[in-house]
């Protein structure tokens, strides 16, 4: 099985990804560009080919079906999203599309139709790499994307997203698409994004949960002074107030530890200049946690840590939260048959959460899903270096089919 | 006498500032520009009217001379640079040259011709704002600036640095100009730059040193990652690194206490954004300290400390000592005799080092040379906020009036 799902990649995921390989590297397939649409029609073709009934919905999120033969209207859904970021790698998206059609032709050919009805889905977007709108393919599943939020905004070369949607055949709903009601399971196969899988040698991760985030942009406002005739008695020094802030933070997310990830990505001292104390520092605070109420305890933690370290500095701060993120649980049922079917099936699997965000936890408010993760090489996405051993992809593919089977084809 | 100066400053200094005077405010008066000739042209007319024999050297230093009656070869030199920064303030520079003149009229009203020469001084150049290159007025007075180091410089513009000089009527020397060799003294009167006089209520400094200076450029190198999906023991975060670094060092500087001061005014992580675990981290340190063994040590100290913290963080880094220069003492017996003179005169007066660098520092090492400090309100110089009490001012001109009598007038 695993040496068939092997080939099977082998045969298909070069032809997939050469649909908006980038001359300057990797794969640039953005939201309703001509390699988008070259994409989404040739995997139709394939997937018809191959004996699946295709269609489009409105916003162009691309499905496969296998008619349910006892129980055609519960629909067991699964896939991924088929756009990328630019320059991104040949896996994240378009790997969980193309394992979910691999899955079901194997399925088919093995056991026949399904019991429960089966849909591959090949989701328009996820990535927001094209317009300032993220998710819209789940989003348009579920009930969730509102048409006017994306009907004025445009690309970075000033293209409307009703123009670009409409040069590739589709039409913006004049109203919200309302929730799919057929949906019983959403199953997503991703790569991780990150090495904890390598790091520990296991090439299968059962998600059970997909972090929150919180993220701030700090300003702290002390005062630029000369940096020789400035006694270090009289300074209001604003990188060393951000340093001290650091410091104390990330060693308290160090002694908390997982799932918790804190972040300082971003760090702009004015006016950044050698001879100047900096009078004024800009940075930014991403922090994650799978648990709703530890990371908001943790974050305010933080945040009465930089008053006080500012309040001893006499240094003025401004803390701005603009991103509040609820961790997003996976289906408990789902989780415990997936890693139930790992003990079975003797699978070297990790229970994990993700720490990035993925079109599963979109679905999962109101559809009962569940993610499998594979290794990422040294942790490397969004990049063409990105990379998965074949025999780890082809693991994936088998534990993606293995559950399927459980859902579409068995009661 | 501080009344006279006091009046005589108010009748000068508006006048003496109106050249250069920057639409977008304070003072820009940059080397061999249109307003710096017709400065430099003006107090000379305004010289010569009071009687001073004036001259420019080759260069546009602009001197005016009283030949002492019975040391006519013995030249007690004061004054200072009459450039500016962009939108500077106008004390910085051209006070100490107007404070010269103001204190030789009032000594040749009161006790006639000086025993020795004393010439007063307006350097043509000292910030460097214009062309890539510094002090240039006080290092052809001392034979230490080398015309081949200019010939080929060109401003923002492209403006050629000898075609700037030959507009103004000078001619690039075609070698070295030779060290004056009658100067016995050079004494400077400049605005403090700093808060050290302000907080402690004192309107004189008595300088001592200038401070050397060491300046880095640090890289740090770790691992670009997902802030989301790498957990923290994961992490080569090159901002948590500098982070550290910046911590411990700035503790340490706090603990040797003054005069050493430490400024970490540059941070550029890389790519900068929030969602990343910065991979790379560009720093600048600028270490100052008045006593050269002190500075070597305290900064090799800060050396191996980054190399320790780096090395258990497995970050590379790269060290760059960029900027090596070492502390210039005033002269002793100068030192001494202002000392006296402010205890004698019950001046309230301050012994302190410079944080900054001045045209001092170009003279001492080749000719007894001091300074005289006054108070900078809020610290604040090269701005055009910059500004100093008028009392202040008349008090730093009575203080240098007084010194120079001593020099120049008494045996």
């Amino acid at each position: 099985m695993t040496n068939h799902f092997r080939q099977a990649i082998e045969d298909t995921l070069p032809w997939l990804s050469s649909f908006g390989a980038d001359p300057a590297g990797g794969l640039t397939r953005l939201l309703y560009s001509d390699e988008w649409l070259e994409t989404q029609l040739a995997f139709k073709k394939r997937m018809s080919e191959s004996g699946l009934e295709t269609r489009f919905d409105d916003v162009g999120n691309l499905y496969g079906r296998l008619t349910g033969t006892r129980y055609p209207d519960e629909v067991i859904l699964s896939g991924s999203h088929i756009d990328s970021v630019v320059n991104g790698g040949n896996l994240d998206g378009q790997f969980g599309a193309l394992a979910a059609w691999l899955a079901a032709s194997w399925l088919k050919e093995t056991y026949g139709p399904p019991l429960r009805t089966f849909e591959v889905v090949a989701l328009a977007e996820e990535e927001g790499s094209r317009f300032p709108y993220v998710f819209w393919g789940s989003k348009n599943i579920v009930g969730l994307a509102n048409p006017s939020d994306v009907q004025n905004i445009t690309d970075a070369k000033g293209i409307g997203f009703t123009e670009a949607m409409n040069a590739c055949g589709f039409t913006l709903p004049s109203s919200p698409v309302p929730a799919r009601k057929d949906l019983r399971a959403f199953v997503e196969l991703h790569i991780e994004q990150g090495r904890v899988l390598e790091a520990n040698k296991q090439p299968i991760g059962v998600v059970n949960a997909i972090v929150g985030q919180r993220r701030y942009t700090i300003t702290l406002t002390g005062e630029a002074n000369h940096a020789g005739t400035t006694p270090m008695s009289y300074r209001r020094d604003t990188v060393h107030a951000f340093s001290r802030i650091c410091c104390e933070s990330i060693a308290k997310a160090n002694a908390h530890g997982d799932p918790l990830v804190l972040t300082f990505g971003k760090v702009d001292p004015q006016p950044n200049t050698v001879n100047v104390v900096p009078g004024k520092t800009l940075f930014t605070i991403d922090c994650r946690h799978t648990d709703a109420d530890a990371l908001k305890a943790f974050t305010a933690e933080l945040e009465a840590d930089m008053q006080r370290i500012c309040h001893e500095m006499e240094i003025g701060i401004d803390i701005d939260l603009w991103m509040d993120e609820a961790p997003v649980p996976m289906d408990v049922g789902l989780v415990q048959q997936l890693t139930a079917l790992c003990e079975k099936e003797n699978l070297n699997y990790r229970l994990m959460h993700s720490g990035a965000g993925h079109d599963a936890q979109i679905f999962a408010p109101t559809v009962p899903t569940c993610m499998i993760f594979m290794p990422s090489i040294n942790g490397i996405s969004h990049n063409p270096l990105e990379e998965t051993l074949i025999g780890d992809l082809a693991e994936g593919v088998k534990t993606l089919a293995l559950m399927l089977h459980q859902l579409a084809w068995t009661e």
